[in-house]
C-alpha cells in the first residue's frame, strides 16, 4: 500500500529514548489473572479459579498449545494476592505456601521451558491493594533481587498504600535496582493512574525513560461502558499521552477483557481494533480453558495484532469524532501504510457512513488497499469497503 | 416439581376479566421491524433492509422455515414507515407503492398461507412517530376497517403527536372499533409509554379490558444498558404493574434485542429470561437471516419459552435486590412450579452465592428441582445448582 509518507512525520517527531534495558520494543502481549481471577485465593471451593500456581501453569498450557504464543502472548503474568501474608525471615517476599507450594522459580522454569515469560505483581507502598506484603522504598532492592532470583521476567509495580513522594522517588529507584540485577525485567509502573492519568511530573523527559509501560486510567472492568469510558480518556488526552509512547515505553489502557462475560462480539472486535491503533499491550484476562471461538478468532486476528505490534511504535490518534455518527482512528505504521478504525457506537442499526479519502486529511496520491495480513481498515460491524478515493462503512 | 401453592395464591388475587377478542391469552411472540430497522426505507441503496414487503416476506421465510413458527413466534410485525404519505381518495390508508407493490392484503396472504399471522402499525395522532399519516380520532373507525379489509390480525398504535385528551377517547375507540370489523385483531397500546408508564387512569379497572397489550416504558435500544434500565423501572413498578397483567393483557417491556449488536451472550441470555419471568410478549426485533447460532439458541431456549408462555398467565416479580451482589426474580407457574432467575450484574468475575429456599420465601415442604423442559431456575451465566433446600450460584 502506498500512502504519501508526510501522514506520519508529525508524529514522528516526538519518538525519543527510551529505558535502556532494551525490552518491549513492541507493546507486550500475554495474559494476566487480575480482570478475570481478582484476588479469589479460595482454593478450597474454587480450586479451578483461585490465585495458584496450577491457575498460572493453566494459562501458561493454553498459551503453549493454542497458538496464543505464536501469535505473541508469550506473558503469563501474575497480579495480586499471590504472595504469603508475611516475608521470610531475611525480610524477602514469599509465595503463599498452599496456594504455590512449588515456588515462583519453578512456574518460572515451567513457563520458560515452554518458551513463555513469567510477569510478577508488586506494589509501592505499605500494602498491595490486596492487602497483602508491599514494597516499601526499604525493600525495593531486596525485592528486585527476590524477583530476579526466582527468574522473573516482568514485574507489575501497584501504587496502592504510598504517598506522591514515596512514589516519586520510588518507581525511578525499583527501575534502577531492576537494571542492577542483571536480569531483564520488563517494567510496568500504575503510578499515572494514581496521579490522575496523565505522566507524573519527573525529572527526566518522558516517563519512558523509567518504566517500559505504565497504567494511566482506572482498571477496566468487564462491560463495555468501561470500554468506553477508557478509550474516551486516552483519546481525550492523545495530545499529552501519544508522544510519551514508542518503542519500549507504552501507555497502558489495562488488560483485554475479550472473552469474559460483558462484551458483545462487535464489542469486543472495538475493543481489539481499538487497542491495536492505541499501541497497547495486548494483555488479556479471560479464562484460556473455556474461550468461545469467536473470542479467539478476535484475539488472535492477524492484522489487528500486526498492526499492535508495527515496528515503528506510533501511538495512533483519534481523527474525528462525530458522537452520534461514527469516530474515525488513525496509526500511522511503518512501510507508508496506516491503520484506520471507524467506530460506530450507535444502539439503533447498522447505517451506512460515506467519507473521503481527503475529508481524512489524506493529501491528494495513489492509496492502495490492503485487505489481507495488513488490512488499513479494521472491521468493526459489518464491513468497510474502500474503492477509489472513497470509503464506504456500514457499520 | 412440588411447591406449596402458597407461594402463588397471593398473585392470583388480582385476575380479572380482560378484553373481550379472546386473543393473546399468552403473551404474543412473533417478530417486529423497529428495533432492528427502524424506518430505513431506503430501498435503492439498501434493497435488504427497508421496510419493504421483501424485508417481510424474508422474515416470513424464516419464522416458517427454520423452527421459530413451531416454537410459537408466529406474528410478522410491521412497524412504522410502511404507508404512504398520502391517504387515497376516500381517506384511507395505503402502503408506500414503491415498497409494497403488492399492498398488504397480498403480504398477509403470504403470511397466512404459512400458518404466520400479520401486524400492522398505526398511530393515534397527526403523524406517526416516523411522520407518516396518523390515525385522528376521525379516522378510527375507517382504518380499523382497513386493516380488517386487508386481513390483518395485530395492530401496534402508537401515540405521537397527540394529547392526553384524544388518547383518553381514542385508545378505547380503536379497540371497539376493531372488535367491531368481526375479525380478531390483537391490540397493542402504546398509551401508558406517553403517560410515564404506568396503566394510566381509565374508567374501567384494568387497561387490559381495553388493549391486549400495551407498551409502557421507553423504546428498547441495542445495548444491555437499555435492558437494564427497562428492567429496573419494570420491577421497580411491579406493585402497580404487575396486577394489571393476566391472559389477554400484557404489560410490555418492549422488543428483544438479542441477536443484534450490543449483548454479550451472557447478555442475552439475560433478557430472554427476565423477560420469560415478567410474562413479557416475546417480539424479536433482528435480522433473522443472519442470526448467530448462540442468538437462536437462546431465542429458542425451551424452557425460556414455556415460562413465558404458562397458561396461569401471572406475571413474575422481584424478590430480593443485592444490587452488588444478586438479584432474585420469581414467576408462579401452573402446575405448582415455580420459576427463579438469578440475575449478577457484578462487572469483576463470576462468584458462588449460596442461598436457601427459606430465605426466598419458600415455606418448609418437598422440593423437587426439575432441570429439563421446565426448569426452575434459569441459568443466566455459568451454573445454578441446587441441593436439598440450598441453592449455589456461580453466576
Amino acid at each position: 500500500m502506498k500512502l504519501l509518507p508526510v501522514i506520519f512525520l508529525l508524529a514522528l517527531t516526538a519518538a525519543t529514548s527510551a529505558l535502556d534495558n532494551g525490552l518491549m520494543r513492541t507493546p507486550p502481549m500475554g495474559w494476566m489473572s487480575w480482570e478475570r481471577f481478582r484476588c479469589n485465593v479460595n482454593c478450597e471451593n474454587d480450586p479451578k479459579n483461585c490465585i495458584s500456581e496450577n491457575l498460572f501453569r493453566d494459562m501458561a498450557d493454553r498459551l503453549a498449545e493454542d497458538g496464543w504464543k505464536e501469535m505473541g502472548y508469550d506473558h503469563v503474568m501474575i497480579d495480586d494476592c499471590w504472595s504469603s501474608m508475611l516475608r521470610d525471615k531475611d525480610g524477602r517476599l514469599q509465595p503463599d505456601p498452599q496456594r504455590f507450594p512449588g515456588g515462583i522459580a519453578k512456574l518460572a522454569r515451567y513457563l520458560h521451558d515452554r518458551g513463555l515469560k513469567l510477569g510478577i505483581y508488586g506494589d509501592l507502598g505499605t500494602h498491595t491493594c490486596g492487602g497483602y506484603p508491599g514494597t516499601t522504598l526499604d525493600k525495593i532492592e531486596t525485592d528486585a533481587q527476590t524477583f530476579a532470583s526466582w527468574g522473573v521476567d516482568f514485574l507489575k509495580l501497584d501504587g496502592c498504600y504510598s504517598n506522591e513522594e514515596d512514589q516519586q522517588k520510588g518507581y525511578p529507584l525499583m527501575s534502577k535496582a531492576l537494571n542492577a540485577t542483571g536480569r531483564p525485567i520488563g517494567y510496568s509502573c500504575s503510578w499515572p493512574a494514581y496521579r490522575g492519568g496523565l505522566p507524573p511530573s519527573v525529572n527526566y523527559t518522558l516517563l519512558g525513560e523509567i518504566c517500559n509501560l505504565w497504567r494511566n486510567y482506572d482498571d477496566i472492568q468487564d462491560s463495555w461502558n468501561s470500554v468506553q469510558d477508557i478509550t474516551d480518556w486516552f483519546f481525550d488526552n492523545q495530545e499529552i499521552l501519544q508522544p510519551e509512547a514508542g518503542p519500549g515505553r507504552w501507555n497502558d489502557p489495562d488488560m483485554l477483557i475479550i472473552g469474559n462475560f460483558g462484551l458483545s462480539v462487535d464489542q469486543s472486535r472495538s475493543q481489539m481494533a481499538l487497542w491495536a491503533i492505541m499501541a497497547a499491550p495486548l494483555i488479556m484476562s479471560n479464562n484460556l480453558r473455556t474461550l468461545s471461538s469467536e473470542a479467539r478468532a478476535i484475539l488472535q486476528n492477524r492484522a489487528a495484532i500486526a498492526i499492535n505490534q508495527d515496528p515503528m511504535g506510533v501511538q495512533g490518534r483519534r481523527l474525528l469524532q462525530e458522537r452520534s455518527l461514527i469516530e474515525v482512528y488513525w496509526r500511522p505504521l511503518s512501510q507508508s501504510a496506516s491503520a484506520l478504525v471507524f467506530l460506530s457506537r450507535r444502539q439503533d442499526m447498522p447505517y451506512q457512513y460515506h467519507t473521503s479519502l481527503a475529508k481524512l486529511n489524506y493529501t491528494a496520491g495513489s492509496y492502495e488497499v490492503c485487505s489481507s495480513f495488513l488490512v488499513p481498515f479494521l472491521v468493526l460491524s459489518n464491513h468497510i469497503v474502500a474503492h477509489d478515493d472513497s470509503i464506504s462503512s456500514s457499520a
